[in-house]
């Protein structure tokens, strides 16, 4: 129940990538068979990639990772339209690679605004509007949370910058493949794409980039993907994602239903057995796959640890900062307190979680609640 | 012949990284059982690739290509070093993604020097020592040039650049597991290293960076590798090019005193078959895999595609650049001309060459050069 950490690539994804290790293993810059055979398995994933968002091929160009993918979009647009203005809007519940990424460009003279969000993770529209003016080159605001499932008006968030004659870039890493994100309709001019999160290989990433755009290169070199991202293609990977993006778009309505399901049974389920325990997010308008629950007066590492040893894996953030230990920039962001944030967790689910799950889930965590309640001094004599 | 361009996965290789695809494909930042598998596959690759340089796990970062890796250490060590001095020192024959980083550092402030080669393409080291002075902040020499072949002298170069208190990097994409690059012997600072160009995985590189030493990172975001290189972990990636180094270390000296006969009987073979052709580079200190012939009065790509045609895979330059269809940079460093630089292949040979592959091409390729020859404006009467 940890997908929004890592997620097992496809089999029919492993089988795709194959052929391309050690047998049509072609550098597509070579002048040759292989060569020539590289490039027309690179623009067939790409083809794929872009079905996936509804956006023209070659609006699709390969990284190796969402936090590349962010690091390209957000500075090779603010860095190449520099001229526009100095503000650059995001939100605060952000990936920390948007964050740090925007840290790093107030050393290069931006100004960076936060727009906060409600309780349920959703960003005020409002607010949006008033930090975006004439002076602003960039807005990102990413399409849902992978912590908290939480998604957002894209849509009216790109009006808004578009309005202001700004790049709106959203980061889809969590939500690309789980909800409906068509380029054409709503509008955003950049996105961040990772290929693990639609169960395609890990260390490829993708941006769309919309027509007649163009960013300040981040890795150069070669001149690879049109000069925007330089360094010999990762033929396996590419096809790896091509086909991760195929597959999901062919299963993203029914599966998106399945797991809509699954993840409500877990949040009733929950929330009814354990006394004191609360949904994070919106109730709504979140990922179908993500559940993030908070129950007070204990740890989320210490749940963490406990629910691994009966098999069930979890994660108390985002597994991007799990390191740190610090709380998650996105609860605070919501309003909870310091200790609230700490008794969180975040279930992800994925292609191979079923019924079972949920049930062996639901009957085994009211107890393992408890018992770290026994052992916490906070809790009330109630609940021990 | 083009392993210079890509190489094959090893099936050991890829049976090492299998399993991390699907099965154990946990996240490294996760708090349990999967992550901390992930955590340990990562350590003992990262083991693995040290032990190729003879250097210590810690010393090795992973990133996605020996581009990303030049990225780093070259922006990295001048950025963060930048109070030391503003002068850059590289070869005039370093990879594109070096010199493209470089002329990005002037932008910046930084002043850059090139030190020339002669025409067996190795550095002056006399001109390198006046080129490198108080006010250098980064050396960056190749350790050997995969399109000419020539090893540097990287030990003396290090020196020198370690007499002005400058770091020392070197580009061993080319030369890692084909020649001995221990790190305390030879006393660089940084290097990139390659994972396809040790039959490893696409989409993997990393750098050694010497115990002490700081970079500003190049990508950020969740602070993986130490902070150095943000972005989710490519296990099975680098599970591959730690197996890819382990191989490679194993079989280096048998496999290099194997290619470097072939080498030489395809060289002999050709020179002395085909009337005015020339080897490029340094007769002796030149990787063990490479040969680089130049034929008067012909085009390289001409001789690319029929050779193509006749199933041998070869190239007239680097990879990285051949879609410019400018003339090799590395080739006009030698002195060589326009029309003459334009005239030579690239030989690259590896583990599945054999002296069959050796023979035929040496069978085929006059005929080749005749028939080229023969409708070229350019060749004198007697070779028609």
């Amino acid at each position: 129940m940890d997908y929004g950490a890592a997620r097992p690539v496809r089999p029919e994804v492993l089988a795709a990538m194959m052929p391309y290790f050690s047998e049509s293993y072609g550098n597509p810059s070579s002048f040759h068979t292989p060569g020539f055979n590289a490039v027309k398995a690179m623009n067939l994933a790409r083809e794929k990639v872009a079905s996936l968002i509804g956006a023209e091929d070659s609006e699709i160009y390969f990284t190796s990772s969402a936090t590349e993918s962010n690091n390209l979009s957000l500075r090779g647009a603010a860095v190449r339209y520099r001229k526009k203005g100095k503000r650059i809007v995001i939100s605060e519940i952000e990936h920390i690679s948007v964050i740090n990424i925007s840290k790093e460009l107030t050393r290069q003279g931006f100004e960076v605004k936060s727009v906060p969000v409600d309780q349920t993770g959703l960003i005020d529209l409002g607010e949006l509007e008033e930090l975006v003016n004439n002076d602003t080159v960039l807005v990102s605001i990413m399409a849902a949370n992978g912590e908290i499932g939480t998604v957002q008006p894209i849509k009216e968030a790109a009006e808004i910058a578009h309005k202001n004659d700004a790049i709106f870039h959203t980061d889809a890493t969590a939500a690309a493949g789980q909800i409906h994100l068509n380029s054409s309709t709503m509008n955003y001019d950049a996105m961040t794409l990772s290929s693990n999160d639609i169960y395609g290989p890990k260390g490829v990433g993708a941006i769309y980039l919309k027509k007649g755009l163009r960013l300040k290169p981040h890795t150069i070199g070669g001149g690879q993907e049109g000069g925007l991202r330089s360094g010999s293609e990762n033929i396996p990977g590419i096809v790896g994602m091509g086909k991760a993006a195929e597959l999901m778009m062919k299963d993203m309505g029914r599966e998106g239903g399945r797991l809509t399901k699954l993840r409500d049974s877990l949040i009733q389920g929950t929330l009814e057995s354990i006394p004191e325990s609360y949904l994070n997010g919106h109730p709504k308008k979140r990922l179908p796959n993500n559940a993030n629950i908070r129950f007070s007066y204990i740890e989320g590492e210490a749940l963490i640890l406990s629910l691994d040893q009966l098999g069930i894996h979890t994660s108390s953030g985002s597994a991007c900062v799990a390191k740190t230990l610090e709380p998650s920039h996105v609860l605070r962001a919501l309003g909870l307190k310091h200790e609230e944030a700490h008794g969180s967790l975040v279930f992800t689910l994925g292609k191979d979680n079923n019924d079972d799950d949920v049930d062996y889930l639901v009957r085994n965590i009211p107890d393992v609640v408890k018992r770290l309640r026994a052992m916490s001094p906070l809790t009330p004599e109630e609940l021990r």
